[in-house]
């Protein structure tokens, strides 16, 4: 079955706004195994909006709008749609008493409460309504011929709610087949070159099928199989995980699509009682940021240190002046003494951090993006340099998703 | 002059991804005075993503489209622009170079290099080139007819300066009237506060017109005006802009577009010859980075610290176990302490920030987002106690924004 998604929003066209209501459906509907070919955003134009939505109901089932449901003179979602239909619109009682009681909740004066927030209560005649607990408009389900128009707020605390438990049921009911998906996670190399490791599989996918999606510094590969049960759809999954599995080995942090890098890295400390702390100069603290986005952090990570200038290296983690002196702040002895300095307080393992992040500082021996990533488990230390692309936000990133995948790497290889 | 934008990419109609490019160049546009009506998202299927080419050229002066430019076997839409606009495609040897020099940079061996990369130089024959700092993909400027179609790639990180140092000038350069924009960009309120405070001018705007964009903890106002030079734009646009900043006072940290917070902040301390230190627990870092995100941090921050246990606030910042435990870690006297620490070094100012993110940890007492920030500039501090709205991710970020809008506020102050 294919949908496809409208948002409606002069907002969105001026971007004022980002457009999460489409991802946020967009991701449901590959859940429930509904296809979808076409997103698109038009203004409060009611040409244009009757443009986009014939065009819609030419190529979909299900055809899916957000916005333009609210009580000003913009708001023309729902009259185009009951012209479209020919439904007329009708009051829905249910609904004008939900509004009656939003108010009233909200202690409003009834002589506050205009006309245009009455026009709400009317509904195409036919339509299924959807309660709205966190606004005025309600959602609609109208029948058109063999397909759907569903109709949901713009306010994504409205609508995500009212499409999770009044649409999504709605949804599943009309569609057969189950959809399951398994993604496998990897660190340490790029889009290209798994892409190169997979292009037997890619090639021959039929069900599954496999998708690779980049991120900085890290892939995603995901099999997505369609059948009549989810326990045949698993089935058809686990051979060709396991295959990538294979083929990728200690690359693969991750099979879980919600489990970030840092959240398999500080799994893996916790798993072994082990702690880290961390030593930072380019990146400044996106690393131990990194570790911090993890909810239970604390019980791997308590100190971090950013020295951003020598001085600060010395003084905060006895790294010796001779050391700078010789061979600069950016060096592998310079990244080695950092990350000792950060593990002799106590933790068992460190990651330091030491590069040229630019635009300024780069010579011709050590171009910007050089960087040097040292990293000490129970007091074996490894310093790897690299060579990054791009501008300082880029260097930076790349240079704290390299400090997690070297950790990684050495927790591994310490076993 | 109307334009239309097309983003190419299965992970947006997952919605594994949200569409920030759509958003980005939405903006851009209405900056640079084109008109933009419809926005869609199509997969990487050669089929649909020509309907939706073709539907755009059918209304559109300049269509611009992201993503499918990468070098695998889904990335289709340089192929087919090449197809529809009868351009052959040919080598572009400053382009293959661009791409040999990027891996060169990286270390790359040629052996690694596949001939899927090297695809990414060929370009349509009469396409003008929009060089990649930090990818290999080139964008492309191709006319057809009395049109234009933009190819610019997905990453943002890429597609962004893409855009502004090679496409915006170009679209400036066609668009016939002049339009000059200036955005007054405020810190410490919110967007509904902002609009309130601005309603009169938003309501009877024409030209110039004006645009709010609220980003995290900060909002731009942008005024932009249509004439038929650059002198008369200016003119129009110079007294709205002295009117927003009479009625933002010191909330307005800049009226550079292109000028960040962080940067306002550390222009600012360098200014007035001041050093500034960082400690931060649940923000993890991200205070710290946000600084170092500006080239030449240096010359204000040399030393931040990340205290997420107990323990390492009164090791590091010496932060009197009592204060911890009469207080807790999550308190104003925590706060201060923490900022005295920071500030012991030797910096002239220093800011602490200890919170509550979530999900786990909150209580009664102090839900989830209570987070105190204190800063002290010249040995006088300030404590303040925020109340942040969100996930775990909003309320670190809406707490670093804080900490820079405080920091800036006390400097302020002691003048």
């Amino acid at each position: 079955m294919v949908a496809e998604l409208i948002s409606v929003g002069t907002e969105l066209l001026l971007g004022n706004i980002v457009n999460t209501n489409a991802s946020f459906l967009a991701e449901q509907c590959a859940g429930l195994g509904l296809s979808l070919y076409f997103q698109t955003v038009v203004g409060d134009n009611p040409g244009r909006l009757e443009q986009t939505l014939r065009l819609a109901l030419s190529r979909a089932d299900v055809v899916i709008l957000t916005g333009g449901l609210g009580p000003t003179k913009d708001d023309l979602t729902k009259e185009l749609v009951a012209d479209l239909t020919g439904r007329p619109l009708v009051e829905h009682e249910h609904t004008r008493e939900q509004i009656q009681r939003f108010f009233d909740t909200r202690k409003v004066n009834a002589d506050q409460i205009t006309e245009n927030n009455w026009k709400q209560a009317l509904i195409p005649d036919g339509a299924t309504v959807v309660d709205n607990a966190n606004g005025t408009a309600p959602g609609l389900i109208v029948p058109h011929k063999e397909q759907y128009i569903i109709l949901l707020p713009g306010p994504p605390k409205e609508m995500e709610p009212m499409f999770l438990e009044g649409v999504a049921p709605f949804l599943r009911a009309l569609e057969p087949a189950v959809i399951y998906s398994k993604t496998v996670r990897v660190c340490g190399m790029g889009e290209s070159r798994v892409e190169t490791m997979i292009a037997d599989l890619v090639n021959a996918q039929d069900n599954p099928t496999i998708a690779t999606y980049a991120k900085t510094g890290c892939v995603d590969m995901r099999v997505t199989a369609s059948a009549s049960s989810e326990q045949e759809a698993k089935q058809l999954v686990r051979p060709v995980v396991c295959e990538l599995q294979n083929r990728f080995g200690t690359h693969v942090y991750s099979t879980d699509e919600k489990e970030t890098l840092e959240e398999a890295v500080v799994s893996m400390l916790r798993d072994r009682g082990l702690t880290v702390s961390t030593a930072e100069s380019c990146t400044g603290g996106l690393l131990a940021a990194r570790l911090v986005n993890v909810s239970g952090a604390s019980q791997v990570f308590a100190e971090g240190y950013i020295t951003y200038s020598n001085e600060a290296k010395t003084k905060l983690l006895g790294v010796p002046q001779d050391v700078l002196r010789q061979f600069g702040a950016v060096s592998e002895q310079t990244a080695r003494a950092m990350a000792f300095g950060a593990a002799a307080a106590g933790s068992d393992a460190s990651v330091a951090i030491t590069g040229i992040a630019g635009p300024l500082g780069g010579s011709d021996a050590k171009p910007v993006g050089t960087v040097f990533i040292a990293c000490s488990v129970n007091g074996s230390v490894s310093v790897q340099e690299y060579h990054f692309d791009g501008n300082r936000e880029k260097i930076r990133d790349y240079s704290a998703v390299s400090a997690l995948t070297l950790l990684r790497n050495c927790i591994l290889d310490g076993e």
